[in-house]
């Protein structure tokens, strides 16, 4: 009998569309579990798909001599089925911090560059790597515990352009069991077993406990939502095509979405939409969250002339019959912007993010001094507390006993010169500055003993 | 300043077109922290939105005199508030093990049957009940856990029916602090502290760790992914009506789905409408998996007459222009069925669910007697692995020296009437019986002392 691991993955590969005969296939093989299996299995495949196999290695330098030894075991594995061997060291620690990023995140960057350095060498057209189902549930969990949308939930895809993941039908259980019947040696590497990373607290802690006390088959559910979810996210992507062609058009400088033909649409393709014109435009979702999409879908619903300011200096405006995507012109960037705040919440102003929330006031908190985060008493503040700049009759709270103090004045005592004034953000109770942004705050909403609600107000994440 | 909570509250309310005014509305209190904030809120809600109150305590039984305590709380709260009171008692542990249901879900029962009761009483229109965001994140996890469909990763739904819930927009703690800032009162439920329920082990382990060592907001993105997860399968459930009522029909007995009207949508929809099809026709989804839903939809590539077997006597067929589903004639019933195993997988047959499973064998384990699951050598099975009926050819062997005996002499001698051979399925390698089921399986793939791999073959659960 054809043997069952060797003939499931076969399988995938075909559901898949993995693999054609003649195919040029590197194959990433760190020296673990995993990766010893896929090139195995990999060998295997080729007596029913004839293709051909390059073996690359990546030394990670994170493990010392650990890594060295983790090199030499996978290059003798190449060597005796007589495979082509490429191996790439780097010093991933020390890229990462120069890069500023993680050392996963680094790793995995590095990892393909290598990839893509054989690939060109020997004209290969396919990369294998060895994710599987756990990897796969565990980045499913992962995103989902992070914060993510349908893509992000849909777990590892199977084929990304030239990558391919024929291990993702199998758990890593049965992986390890299928080396052990074959005596087929591998690596084992410790930092699986080293709670360093976020990851591998999910990997050895949260999905053991749930398999073990809320569901045996926990793994093979969240590995099904994920197909779902990606079966649905794929859907979702060539309906938001087919509209997003009709209705998306450049013009000038900006994106425009033209509301005859949105506006019939349902809401989940229009956001849809929405999230893809900022793509396109801005080259990435870089800072734009669900928050800014649900706002200007109620552009559709608005007055034409209504605006509403995103990150990086990017504004969507309501014309007659169309939403305006664009960066915003030195003009609007001058233009009065006002926004009435509800607490707690993040707003857009003037290029700043402003955070609002809300706490307890804790009988003798030390309130920290910062020129970027500031806490005020929230009761004292009315019902109209707005971002804008300065408008006549503004004023300021200057002393305890209750003294006010023209806002201009401020600024004329302060000398901060005029073309300055109106650049300066003010959060306001009416015509009562309640804070110049960079400034000073009225000594009115300052927490006393008698406070209670504390308004807390961080501006760009409070770093000064 | 308005208060923040009720404030959010009331958004929420207006967004979600909970409350009317003149609504007359249930609310249900346990005289816990959830509820007795949910009436909280409620009464100042009303001061905005004219709504009448009734108070409905029901009394599990589960927590003994706790029990009497929290009732005479809840009664001592409404007759202040000077609003309508009913309690009702049931023995919910009773009541669950007498319908043969978990306690939880007895009592979920038992909570809406007592809410409808009233509900009469005093033409009440809506009920309110005090699921709040952890409820909701909660709830989609341990979908997830035990496997679901969009739908079950949904979570919790703000509105049903007539069923709304105020409080799903606030985190239990924010409730907690809300109740202390006011003097408010509550029973505290021990059960929720046990670790009874698997439930309860996802609130107080899975979660307070993933907040602890994964991401501190992970609350409120499981809540986020399970919106954008509703807002999908809503979408779904509209694109697929409008499909469904185009191509599906009811004829004589069965539904049918019309081919060319089905054809060309999207396989996500294709599926939704298979699946709807089948609840629509035996009330429900009992024992559907996905799986069978797959199988169905191969079917529409198929030749015209092939068809699939399904759980509880249903089945679809390809007819020239459509997919019939019914539930299988007697003639059906008797008529040739074969099916080719791939172990693992699980098949229906003759309307037996049949699981194969692979294991490895252990020396010196014991392979227990069991009338309806059965251990064969896995690796003296041929490659042609069948489930069918019995035809002409058949044999066993009967002894260990390897001794066969036609299955028809087998079938005589064990006095099996004529009419019932045809009934019994048989696990068949080629014409070797391997397994006659209800009967007896054949010398050759017994476990011995050789045995590797081990094909477990498992009826209808194994249950006797």
């Amino acid at each position: 009998m054809v043997e069952y691991m060797v003939n499931k993955v076969l399988k995938y590969i075909v559901e898949n569309r993995m693999l054609l005969p003649n195919d040029k296939v590197i194959v990433g093989v760190s020296g673990g579990a995993d990766s010893v299996c896929l090139l195995n299995i990999l060998l295997e495949v080729k007596k029913t798909i004839p293709i051909t196999l390059y073996v690359v290695h990546i030394e990670h330098g994170i493990r010392g001599i650990e890594s060295e030894k983790d090199a030499e075991f996978v290059e003798k594995m190449a060597l005796q089925y007589k495979l082509v061997f490429r191996r790439f060291s780097y010093d991933v620690a020390t890229e990462a911090k120069k890069n500023g990023l993680g050392t996963e995140e680094m790793g995995r960057i590095i990892r393909y560059q290598a990839f893509e350095n054989v690939r060109k060498e020997f004209d290969c057209n396919k990369i294998a790597v060895a994710h599987n189902k756990n990897d796969n549930a565990e980045t499913m969990l992962f995103n989902l515990f992070r914060g993510s949308g349908l893509k992000g939930l849909s777990g590892i895809l199977p084929v990304r352009f030239n990558i391919i993941r024929p291990l993702l039908c199998i758990e890593r259980k049965e992986i390890e069991t299928w080396l052990a019947e074959h005596n087929i040696a591998y690596r084992t590497d410790q930092t699986n077993f080293e709670e360093d990373y976020t990851r591998n607290r999910l990997r050895l802690n949260v999905l053991p406990y749930v398999q073990k006390n809320i569901n045996k088959q926990a793994l093979a559910h969240i590995d099904q939502a994920s197909r779902i979810i990606y079966e649905t996210w794929e859907y979702l992507e060539e309906e938001t095509d087919k509209v997003y062609s009709k209705c998306v058009l450049r013009k000038d400088e900006n994106m425009v979405i033209r509301i005859p033909e949105f506006i019939h649409v349902s809401d989940v393709i229009k956001k849809n939409i929405i999230r893809k014109c900022l793509e396109s435009y801005q080259k990435g979702l870089k800072d734009i969250t669900n928050k800014h999409i649900d706002c200007i879908l109620t552009l559709v619903n608005n007055h034409t002339g209504k605006s509403i300011h995103l990150p990086n200096t990017l504004q969507a405006s309501r014309g007659y019959n169309e939403i305006i995507i664009g960066f915003k012109s030195k003009a609007l960037l001058l233009e009065k912007e006002e926004i009435l705040i509800q607490a707690p919440g993040s707003y857009l102003f003037m290029g700043y993010k402003f955070e609002f929330s809300l706490e307890q006031y804790e009988k003798n908190q030390i309130i920290p001094e910062n020129i970027y985060t500031k806490w005020f008493d929230y009761d004292k503040i009315g019902n109209d507390l707005r971002l804008r700049t300065k408008e006549a009759g503004d004023y300021l709270v200057v002393n305890s006993c209750g003294g006010t103090k023209k806002l201009k004045s401020y600024f004329i005592d302060e000398k901060i010169e005029k073309e300055k004034r109106d650049s300066i953000p003010l959060l306001c109770d009416n015509n009562h500055i309640i804070w110049a942004v960079g400034y000073r705050i009225s000594e009115k909403y300052k927490i006393s003993l008698d406070t209670k609600k504390v308004l807390k107000v961080q501006v760009n994440g409070g770093k000064e």
